[in-house]
């Protein structure tokens, strides 16, 4: 890559993150009186809805943390992830089976809990860098504890599986993509032993039930045994979704020097922005038909945030990777439309919901689903690529 | 009304359900193979998920019974919802627990069971309508024992009442308000004899809970005490779901001659349609938040075919209710917006999914939410009240 491109490029990423995405978050997401973190907000950071999402108390607790081990060791960073730690291990357990809560209110008694456990993965990950920023035995406990409830919560809960009866048992995507990503962490957080083999368990799953080359395309959702549901939920792709898994198994095997894991990548990735970038409007779609026709979903031709970051993730890891011309060309695409429609220029983050022709659905800056994640891990991991990885 | 718009209106709503709706469904709706209606079908009619709604099976056999009855004794619309309710009575309940199915395969094997019973509110009415039709015992037993399921469900399953935790109990407009319609067929079908008392139950119900005239609004979802909660869910408004409870209230003013329902009706009406009449492209929002703030359901502002049904419906009897050209005027709106954007002029019926702006989100005809219901009932009721009830 043209040296002033990285730089210009970097300096995106980097003062995104610093300057603006963390800024913002903690200027208004902090509770300090009650603990954990605020992410239902309006456009400029006023606190809409009081009520906690446990994903998002662990990916801000997370964030908070892989800064402080990552980028610098601020102590602001590691007050602030001990303080998300503090409220999870106080409020997001339920006694009565272990398992995590999904949504809570400010004061941390519960609201609901969901069939399936990713609370517990994101837990996880936010353990697992407190662990490593602290040394404390505790946060170690706790990460691979909640790991193993997640692995476990999904493998043996015939509810986890599937909002569906026996009559059409289904696999999705999510599970083992979202076991790769976990393991990344907790491998290099805490240096989890078996981490190396849910991924290699996890990429197996999904290159056997989940790729299809004879269509070229990465299926969201299919049967128990990998066939093509010709239903709605099995013909619904999620670009956004396999684009992410492909900058997993990409980084996967730029970690283990592994070239058919990086071809693996590429294929998921060529394939699924063929499928789910917008030639007419641009940005990257949220569900398409696998077979082109309407999808049941009523927000599928809607632009969310978090398919253009991690879209820009991959694009951008695939030209690091390959040298590849094409992933250079995606990559200023996606990189340039989402930043010329997403980031909110009086009041700083990104919005999070914009309409197909990229006019502005809504003026949330988060809410129980959209917190500091994937933006804030989007400028990191592309600003350490470009400058420490693939300097 | 002007006799020259009125026969319009009449030729319009008439023509548009003998011989585009109902034709449509005819054509394209019925499994002549496996029983009961097919409702996934394509712009062309094309079927493109084989599943079956068990919502749309109750209401396709209540509408074509409702046909037979009301509108003429055609021998082929009453076989039709004989065929619905065989498939009911076949495939559409767990023999466990004796509740309804929410979806099942085409041959109905049963697919998902949903934590609320409203599946048996619209094989109620499709009963209902068939012990009208036949005489036969079986099908008024079936209709008094699904309408009893319904509400005990409703009633005593502290699931069926929240998707949420003891910690905040809420309840929802949908119950009461489906009961008083559940209600109203059923006393017209089978002189269901405790009808009235369920009917005044809901009506006081909704009064007492979800009307607030202090801010002149009708709430979707409030604290079990009827308190406004100041978070996502219990700001959320549906304008067009309190629309629909406005004419269920307008129809029983009516039938009873009484005028504090018309009232109560009107003022449900007035309200809502200031919150949700889009005054920037036409037609009713999907949601709206009672303070203006975001709201959290992605397809807030897209718009859907059934709230603009029963805006149309709402406003023309609160028309001939009243005889205020306020309504003749909001009616004159509703309609004309609606039969603007919705109508497929090429493969007929109505579109189901619009952008705000009135573009075309989806070319679907039909899902497990969409079929046979919103569109032709508007066109039958406005029909009957222009051309009998309101000569």
């Amino acid at each position: 890559m043209d040296p002033t491109r990285r730089n210009e490029l970097i300096k995106v990423y980097r003062d995104g993150l610093l300057n603006d995405t963390v800024s913002f978050w903690t200027r208004h997401g902090v509770d300090r009186e009650h603990g954990g973190f605020l992410t239902s907000l309006n456009r400029d950071g006023t606190v809409i809805d009081t009520d906690k999402g446990v994903w998002q108390q662990g990916r801000c607790t997370w964030l908070f943390a892989e800064l402080h081990n990552n980028v610098e060791p601020r102590e602001e960073w590691l007050q602030l992830a001990i303080h998300g730690a503090t409220f999870l291990d106080q409020h997001c357990f339920d006694p009565s089976d272990g398992r995590m809560w999904f949504q809570v209110t400010q004061e941390g008694q519960p609201i609901r809990k969901r069939r399936y456990a990713f609370s517990e993965c994101f837990a996880a990950i936010a353990y697992g860098e407190l662990a490593l920023a602290t040394g404390e035995t505790h946060y170690r406990e706790r990460a691979i504890q909640t790991f193993e409830r997640f692995v476990d919560h999904n493998l043996s809960s015939e509810e986890a599986a599937s909002k569906f009866t026996g009559t059409r048992r289904t696999r999705g995507m999510g599970f083992p993509m979202i076991t790769i990503a976990t393991a990344q962490e907790l491998r290099q957080s805490i240096g989890l032993e078996d981490a190396n083999d849910w991924i290699d368990r996890s990429i197996a799953t999904i290159r056997e039930f989940h790729l299809k080359p004879d269509i070229e395309c990465v299926m969201e959702t299919v049967a128990i045994d990998g066939q093509i549901l010709d239903h709605f939920d099995g013909r619904t792709l999620n670009p956004g979704h396999a684009i992410e898994g492909a900058w997993f198994l990409l980084w996967e095997g730029h970690l283990r020097k592994d070239a058919s894991l990086i071809q693996t990548g590429c294929q998921m990735l060529d394939w699924m922005w063929h499928r789910g970038w917008d030639r007419k409007h641009g940005g990257i779609l949220y569900f398409v038909d696998v077979h082109g026709l309407p999808v049941q979903e009523y927000w599928h031709d809607m632009k969310f945030w978090w398919p253009q970051n991690e879209t820009i993730l991959a694009t951008l890891l695939a030209h690091l990777l390959t040298g590849d011309d094409k992933y250079a060309d995606w990559h200023r695409q996606a990189h340039q439309w989402a930043h010329s429609h997403f980031p909110d220029a009086l009041h700083g983050e990104w919005f999070g919901y914009l309409h197909r022709d990229g006019s502005l659905s809504s003026e949330l800056k988060g809410n129980l689903w959209k917190g500091p994640f994937h933006l804030p891990r989007m400028q990191y991991m592309a600003w350490r690529w470009l400058e420490k990885d693939f300097a």
